[in-house]
């Protein structure tokens, strides 16, 4: 029985090639449809469903997780911000029953995106809704490849 | 000298009768421009401008306070969910240099507001971005009274 492999994500299991970094209490994992490049998720490895389930220590993990893989991905993306969010119930936009943070590296626009374009500011706005493409298994364990030699050297 | 009393907001100082929750390390004060109503603030005491800024002691206080304060906020309400987030630098939205987690209380819309607009899910969306009018002291001094009362209780 390998427990460490075993990753709960509400009703699915999460394959371990998606999982990139782990603590007792804690994993993170590359995104099926990541809304920019280095949207990762991190969850609680316990199977809940709210932000407000969670233990202390649960809480406590999750977030200095989400510190150390969000400083690591944002410097990795030459990134210059980053956005942390828990969309904690449906009515929030949950779409997966099971608590996660959504980090997403932020950097300034590319002159090629800031041309005049009045729709600009709309288009930097972090959508969670948006309903993306789903990547295959290889693309995704490539990215979780590369975060995981990341995050090991620290 | 009132140690207790001095709220560091980044540039700004804090009116004591904004702050409705604190620990020796966070608090709470209610917003000068709230998306909705229950958007409020979850900030360290120590004058930190990045989320990874914080210490591990500093990051464990700030969650459970915003959990703390979420829950009875969801509950004071009428709400069915939250939403959580850090704009972590300026390419995500930060606007005041002082880490603070905006969290607000959703709730399925009313009929009112879902009478077949098509605009409905696009308003329905947090926007941290938008430019609300300021409230004034007196506004904002008796929504924290409200909340000092509820999370006295706990």
């Amino acid at each position: 029985m390998s427990s460490i492999e075993q990753y709960a994500f509400g009703p699915f299991k999460i394959d371990p090639r998606q999982v990139f970094y782990s603590t007792p209490l804690s994993y993170a994992l590359v995104n099926l449809r990541p809304l920019l490049p280095g949207n990762v998720l991190v969850c609680p490895r316990r199977d809940a469903v709210r932000f407000g389930d969670l233990t202390a220590d649960e809480t406590r993990d999750l977030w200095l997780t989400a510190q150390t893989v969000g400083t690591q991905l944002e410097s990795y993306h030459k990134a210059s911000s980053l956005a942390f969010a828990i969309q904690d119930g449906p009515q929030a936009g949950q779409t997966v029953p099971h608590v996660h943070i959504h980090i997403v590296p932020r950097k300034a626009a590319s002159s090629e995106e800031n041309d005049g374009n009045k729709d600009v500011k709309e288009k930097q706005k972090l959508d969670l809704d948006i309903q993306m493409k789903n990547r295959t298994m290889e693309e995704m364990a490539q990215e979780a490849d590369e975060y995981r030699s990341l995050l090991s050297k620290i």
